[in-house]
């Protein structure tokens, strides 16, 4: 198996009021009522056609603070160890996030957002609608977060935001 | 605001029985039964370490049969015309899929998979657990998606698999 380059462009950028990374919740669910809003690049206002009529978004986006991989890591709810792939963490191989936001209004190429989880000045890659139809899945296995209490993780969640 | 390259690398490659672009769901949640597996770089299994806790896991993967841009687009769903942000189409500005699939178990670096939607031999760029506390969404909006009903949706959404 041969492994090549895949070559993407930023799309917009993403806006918040979180400004430094250990202040920043780590998933929307933690980030409730934390407003932000993306500045998509004019070129592409087109594709944002009846994207309003949607109440939720994926943004897909481009961890530009990570500087080295760890297969390895202790994820933010937790101290126990876990592989790359079983968390969300930053530091993955390619270091891609994702997360599902509230869309309040789009203005032009402005989207305004709420449960922003994502730090001030991220680069965009994508948008897509998250909706019922899709995006309603039947989980039966939550590995280890099964073991992380709701207030647990309510608490280590939202970082040192809202302190 | 200037546009920037990013630039990753496939971390494996997708396998499936969809081998012809027209006969592959559009969606997971139209292609239940449809078995594939993921074979994952050997240098990052480690990565895996407790990802068969997991019942579903999120894919992000590149479309690579996609060869043009287009900002607006007619879904496989309806015969409206929608920004391409408001679907999820392939020919994206950054042709970027995202899918929701029932990971089976883990053998080495393979990942047997259920309900894939995707193209044999799609490279992947990463994988991240879906679960209960993270990825349950309060939707309350479908945009143009609530125009379709049920009966169509399913029918359009396998496209030509399993006739």
């Amino acid at each position: 198996m041969n492994t090549c380059e895949i070559l993407y462009w930023t799309i917009g950028i993403i806006h918040s009021e979180h400004t430094i990374e250990e202040n920043t919740p780590i998933q929307p669910v933690y980030a409730k009522g934390c407003k932000g809003y993306v500045e998509l690049c004019p070129e592409f206002v087109e594709g944002l056609s009846d994207l309003s009529g949607f109440s939720h978004i994926y943004l897909i986006y481009h961890f530009h603070q990570v500087r080295s991989v760890q297969l390895l890591v202790k994820p933010y709810l937790q101290d126990e160890g876990h592989g790359i792939f079983a968390t969300h963490a930053p530091c993955r191989p390619n270091p891609i996030g994702l997360s599902v936001v509230e869309l309040l209004g789009i203005e032009g190429n402005t989207l305004h957002l709420d449960d922003v989880d994502i730090l001030d000045g991220t680069p965009l890659l994508d948008i897509k609608p998250c909706t019922a139809k899709f995006d309603l899945h039947d989980i039966k296995k939550n590995g280890w977060q099964d073991e992380v209490d709701e207030e647990t993780a309510q608490q280590r969640g939202k970082r040192k935001y809202h302190q």
